[in-house]
């Protein structure tokens, strides 16, 4: 058996170059200052390239007590394909701020979230970013291990009125970033609206879900703002939930000339069974999604009109907020005290038209 | 404006518990070996339960010079939903033995592999896993900064023959793990054939990647054996691809049978052409996929007949191997001089039936 590879230290430069630990400790920390010649700078820096030695960040960040790496804390195992846009974007913004992003998996380890809080405060994090993959509520662990800590897609579950603890009346909220998602479901129904649509029926989750909740609530409110019926119909999130629902509702005779699904998956299931019901998509029946999922709702047939879930600005806004309060503490930050509603955007494409005569 | 929260230290937990930061260190550290008192003890955990002190793991690891974390790079951006079951099986094997990974996405960063080696180093990984998100070929950069090295989903691109340098014949391989995408496309082709299909087109994906060349060798591999004439088709990898080849396709008087479709995607936009087409599904047409994708090959009506990419197989094993070389290096660990191929297992759903007469 042979050890394992041995990493390059500090003493293995100083030997090849034929100087001291001192003198490459001074190259290597740029706190040159003109007391090391220029060609034992030059000699220590080969050394360091020839032997794949890497400084330790960690060491070098002790002095400033900042590692430049902020924690992620996801659920993504269970939701993973949605994951994506709003994780990327946020480790986007943090590298553009030369931070680097650990991330754990909160489902994945059936830890509870004070347990990654400590795991990664133990990994020297700089601050904390919890991102749920669909909207939640959640509790917050009483310490976050001295971190300052941003939500995503998620807000904290406060008791109101009566029922609020001194603790949930005193602490400090936690800045979070929520989509619009009640907004969202307002607009896709509106559109439907304004192109003359009235049997307007909405796909839903069918649960009990804050994003199933405000976007029925927004479908609702823009169909009594007009004057017209909802009719909701509990559907599921994925595409054979979609498919099912949108076939019963084609097989009658009062069907709905537009279809507000919940999410772009659901949608794409609804179109499947408009297409074999022979029913033409938008001549007959106009549908649009939630989400605007990424290589699905541009490449369904027709193209997909959809609401834009905002998981780019989401994740970006969230690290920018995290950045501050690892900055400049939380008064400089301007806490907001609310979470901080991102809108979210009408995608027009080909699966929507005027009402058919 | 106020300082950053500050993260409690061992001092103020030594403040608090009325003892020396050298007792709280040995406690801490599970030194205590009688040394300490047991009722001291408790008061001293007592402390850093109430401050959310965490203990460095990085100061901690230094003893043995190991941090338990280990560096993936991915190239997730320009993939993202496919990307989920693989890292999250390496997340899993990693965690299953006490690990952390720690995220770089290269694409993201536009920084070279080197670069990104080199930024985990310095974090102090323990050993590197580089994950494509579809099958390639790759050069790897001359040092990989003393650490081992696993690859995941791509292999290293030698030089044959008298065009190999010194280089590439002298170093030691790098253990990869990659699908079996050609005897996986030659298993869903022989599927067809068993079923009586003659007429079996195949929708590919156009390009000269490593996935395509092999799927389409598969297929080939089949239908030559078979006596059977293969028909390729360029399409794509996305869902409008697999739907416009398709519509071609179903067309024309001799169409045909049955379709192998390189991906899941292109798969579901060929389910999508035959509903438009009036063409039952599986009575007038098999359909074959790839990939057996998480929350789509499922939820596709009818569900859908695929090969399954082994990643979950695949991340497990390329962190098994990584922690291999960390612990035994590279004789204990039995290097593999080869990529290893996982194989592909045929998920049969409602898409493939017997030829129709």
């Amino acid at each position: 058996m042979s050890p394992a590879p041995r990493r390059p230290t500090s003493s293995d430069v100083a030997a090849r170059a034929g100087v001291s630990r001192a003198t490459v400790s001074m190259v290597l920390n740029d706190r040159v200052e003109g007391t090391v010649a220029s060609a034992t700078r030059d000699r220590v820096l080969a050394a360091a390239a020839e032997l794949g030695y890497a400084r330790s960040a960690i060491a070098l960040s002790l002095r400033d007590r900042r590692t430049r790496t902020i924690g992620l804390i996801t659920d993504r195992i269970a939701t993973s394909p949605w994951a994506g846009p709003m994780t990327r974007a946020a480790s986007q913004e943090a590298a553009a701020h030369g931070q680097m992003v650990i991330e754990v998996d909160l489902s994945l380890r059936e830890a509870s979230l004070a347990d990654a809080m400590r795991l990664l405060a133990e990994r020297q994090v700089d601050g904390l970013v919890y991102a749920t993959m669909g909207r939640a509520r959640i509790r917050l662990p009483a310490s976050t291990f001295g971190l300052p800590l941003v939500l995503l897609d998620c807000e904290e579950y406060t008791a109101a009125g009566a029922d609020a603890s001194a603790d949930d009346r005193d602490r400090t909220p936690v800045p979070a970033f929520v989509p619009a998602d009640l907004e969202g479901a307002r607009r896709a129904t509106r559109h439907l609206i304004g192109l003359g649509h009235e049997r307007i029926a909405m796909l839903s989750g069918g649960d009990r879900q804050p994003a199933t909740l405000e976007r029925e609530q927004g479908y609702r409110t823009a169909m009594t703002e007009a004057g017209l019926a909802p009719r909701l119909v509990p559907a599921g999130w994925q595409m054979d939930d979609g498919f099912r629902a949108a076939s019963r509702l084609l097989a009658h005779g009062q069907a709905p000339t537009a279809l507000f699904c919940i999410r772009d998956r659901v949608a794409a299931g609804a179109l499947h069974a408009a297409a074999l019901a022979g029913v033409d998509v938008p001549g007959r029946l106009s549908v649009v999604g939630f989400d605007d999922e990424d290589f699905f709702a541009a490449a369904l047939t027709p193209p997909l009109t959809t609401i834009a879930l905002p998981h780019e600005e989401m994740g970006r806004a969230a690290v920018r907020a995290l950045l501050d309060l690892i900055e400049g503490g939380e008064e400089r930050a301007a806490v907001p005290s609310a979470p901080v509603v991102v809108p979210c955007a009408l995608v027009e494409r080909a699966t929507t038209g005027l009402v058919p005569a």
